[in-house]
């Protein structure tokens, strides 16, 4: 295929493709930007390392994400709150060779021992230029590397080809159309899934990238409000701070806020719906490029709970089950899945089955006509006595209460019950104990209850803001 | 893939999948009415012959090409104006076993010889159903089958895969994205690419189509005015045909007429303008699975006489050309290319470059800014109406007639058809007028039928003896 920005510059040269504050680039201006800065690093690029991209969202690393597809050079997506240690780790298992970041992150990437090469993007000079020999797009080349955490071990490269984005991309696009008066906002990483597909979207669907450096909902709602954007991907932090800080209705152009990592609650649902806001709530990780089940604005409220429909080339089934409504592990097949992990080829043997089905690791269930609840990840499945114990259940729970600010619930050895299940709690002054154990007696089977509670200041957690369940089941097993 | 229509149909079960006159069929609808009819084939289908379609657009034919999908049949698509000796070589070359017709064309099928199994969807009962284990699609398997004649030798079946579908269909909504509102206009056969291709975007955009037996200017018109349509796929003479019949303004939903087979001319551009009728002209072929190369109505007017650009999945360059605007054969690239001709794996390496470029046989040009221009069909196709039109197979048969020493059959500027066939004789004392018409007769679809008859002393031809055929074209247009 020809290379994607290439095509759509010929394809639609004039129309608008990223704006970022008051500064606007048309695809023409995109590219002739991106060609300047190929001619500007092909030398400076080893041909025995990979290239990684480190940064705000700003336009310049906007520019040098393109600038490595036209290269033909794989994207090395790496965590801007990343430690030196884990970036160390990733640059190692990535090989790593030069870095595309900005100055401001240059004292924290050079304090990494094994960083070769850093490219501060703001302080490279370069010409916009009219023609660059661009690589065709290959379709199952590698496009892009992101590290997940997992719940064990080392983080894993997942690797990304650019079938995935484009059937990603697609999928999303026969499930809503987007129109030529869309324009989505980006305020999810560039260097995540929710970012990065936001640009292979615009590439293919012609649709201008309204690009916001940090989260700041004032200024978005703005946005939304004067019609600067139609569309934003949210997660339900955002949702929530947009929600609280909006007070003037939306433009009538705006289409929707499409909403990942995590549920939505009934009352935020009830906000939006008061608000004329429609969300689609979704489900998907980096290991498949993006959204891979849709919630349609029209069923939000008669399916709460629930994260929607397989998007159409993804296939869906419940391992293990013959009818609806019945739990266990989420089986998902597609193009839009991981072609593998870097340097691991047997973890991807691990997790598809022998019909080639990819596992999740996540339980849930498809109702009568097709829509998917995500219950739990069978990573943190609790299992007591042969009871299984979703932590999610009991965290919600947990969460409804006065006092309690989060929780977590994870599963302690146990020599009668093999394990049972304990809550970790960061409370405020309201909180008490007797309220505890009463507002769960009628709600809980009794085998769900926790058996210890611990109140703590914070709970474990990635850069990412993921919770880290195994150094709670490691404080209780060194706390005994 | 899962099946598409079965997947389709879990998406969205209550959306509109179908009409026909007053009746109307949901996805869901659809999809118990194919069930059933699937349930009623399979015991009837030889597992050691093809299936083919033969008829007019009704919703059981509609229903039918659904069934074989489901079946995992690919579906051998007759052209109903064929004579018997036409269709008996293609069902030979096909390996046809079954045909699935309607009542009216069991007479004319019957007439041929090699047919060994004749189901009349018609005279069929069947009950609809909920179920049926539905054949995954797969996307490198053969869908589809049809027939063109090309400028040598017997008609070729061309091989259409479930990716050269899927790729066109999410072509085409890259570029002009078709929204819920949409409803999709189908008076072009079922058994041409222009019809199959309408579909297979319904079942992946989830879009309903409204389908016509016949092509009905002013009931088409009715449905324009009244909303009850709002894309149409038609041919110079069709939308020329609705122009002279329109009376009212088409409904606000009106989207667009797409426009294959030909070019459009100023005066009826200008209409359209006129009417505000969006008119997206198109360029493609059995071979690339519908249309490859657009051209949007903002850009009509401007680049008039351009068939518009490459969609985005499609790659296309001017062979043995380094700049724009010089003229060379069409080569093209892409997912929507053709596998192969049936039978004859040589035909498709002899069209293919030694770098994998589809050689189109059509001459043209691109722009400094991207637009092609197709110059003239290489292989003198004439495009009547809609059908294709291969002065060969004519010229072939009329040089078996007694009397006749030589022929040439080229096209004729009809302001009707588009363009009419015609045919030069050089003939000998033993000629007989009547003796041609009874020849042809039932031996080529009336549509091939030369419509004019000049004799002629002698057929321009160039020094190395090559027939001149443009020679033949200007005297046309000289002598009316």
């Amino acid at each position: 295929m020809d290379n994607w920005l290439q095509k759509r510059t010929q394809l639609t040269p004039q129309r608008l493709a990223l704006s970022f504050h008051e500064q606007t680039w048309t695809f023409q201006d995109l590219q002739q930007q991106v060609n300047g800065l190929c001619a500007t690093l092909q030398s400076r690029l080893s041909k025995h390392g990979r290239v990684a991209i480190l940064g705000n969202n700003t336009p310049k690393l906007y520019f040098g994400i393109l600038a490595l597809h036209q290269l033909g050079e794989p994207i090395v997506c790496l965590n801007k709150h990343l430690t030196a240690p884990e970036l160390q780790y990733q640059i190692a298992d990535a090989q790593v060779q030069t870095i595309l970041t900005t100055q401001k992150f240059l004292p924290q990437l050079q304090a990494v021992a094994n960083v070769k090469q850093l490219i501060a993007l703001d302080q490279l000079k370069w010409q916009p230029q009219a023609n660059w020999p661009a690589q065709p797009t290959e379709l199952d080349a590698l496009a892009s590397i992101m590290y997940t955490s997992g719940t064990t071990g080392r983080p894993k490269g997942v690797c990304q080809s650019y079938r995935n984005h484009w059937t990603s991309a697609l999928g999303a696009e026969l499930n809503l159309p987007v129109t030529e008066s869309d324009c989505w906002i980006c305020a999810v990483p560039l260097y995540h899934i929710s970012g990065l597909s936001i640009v292979m979207r615009s590439l293919l669907y012609g649709m201008p990238v309204r690009l916001y450096e940090h989260f700041d909902p004032q200024a978005i709602n703005q946005d939304l409000v004067h019609g600067r954007g139609t569309i934003i991907s949210v997660v339900p932090y955002m949702l929530k701070k947009l929600l609280a800080k909006k007070h003037e209705p939306y433009d009538n152009h705006f289409s929707y806020m499409l909403l990942g990592g995590g549920a939505i609650d009934q009352a935020t649902l009830d906000q939006c719906d008061h608000h004329q806001i429609p969300v689609i709530q979704s489900y998907g990780m980096t290991e498949t490029a993006s959204q891979v089940v849709a919630l349609n604005p029209a069923d939000a409220q008669r399916k709460l709970g629930s994260v929607g429909k397989p998007l159409f080339p993804v296939s869906l089934k419940i391992a293990n089950t013959k009818q609806s409504n019945q739990i266990g592990e989420i089986l998902l097949k597609g193009d839009n899945l991981t072609p593998g992990y870097l340097n691991q080829p047997q973890r991807l043997t691990e997790k598809t089955t022998a019909t080639g089905w990819f596992r999740t690791g996540d339980l849930g269930y498809v109702d009568d006509e097709g829509f998917l609840y995500v219950k739990s990840r069978l990573a943190e499945l609790i299992i007591s006595g042969g009871e299984n114990i979703y932590p999610h259940e009991i965290e919600q729970l947990l969460n409804q209460l006065p006092g309690v600010q989060e929780s977590a619930v994870v599963g302690k050895t146990d020599a009668t019950w093999g394990s049972i299940p304990v809550a970790f709690l960061v409370t405020d002054q309201s909180y008490s104990l007797t309220k505890v154990q009463k507002f769960l007696m009628d709600k809980l089977a009794k085998y769900k209850f926790p058996k210890e509670l611990h109140l703590v200041n914070h709970l474990p957690k990635t850069a990412n803001g993921k919770l880290q369940r195994v150094e709670l089941v490691k404080w209780l097993e060194t706390n005994e």
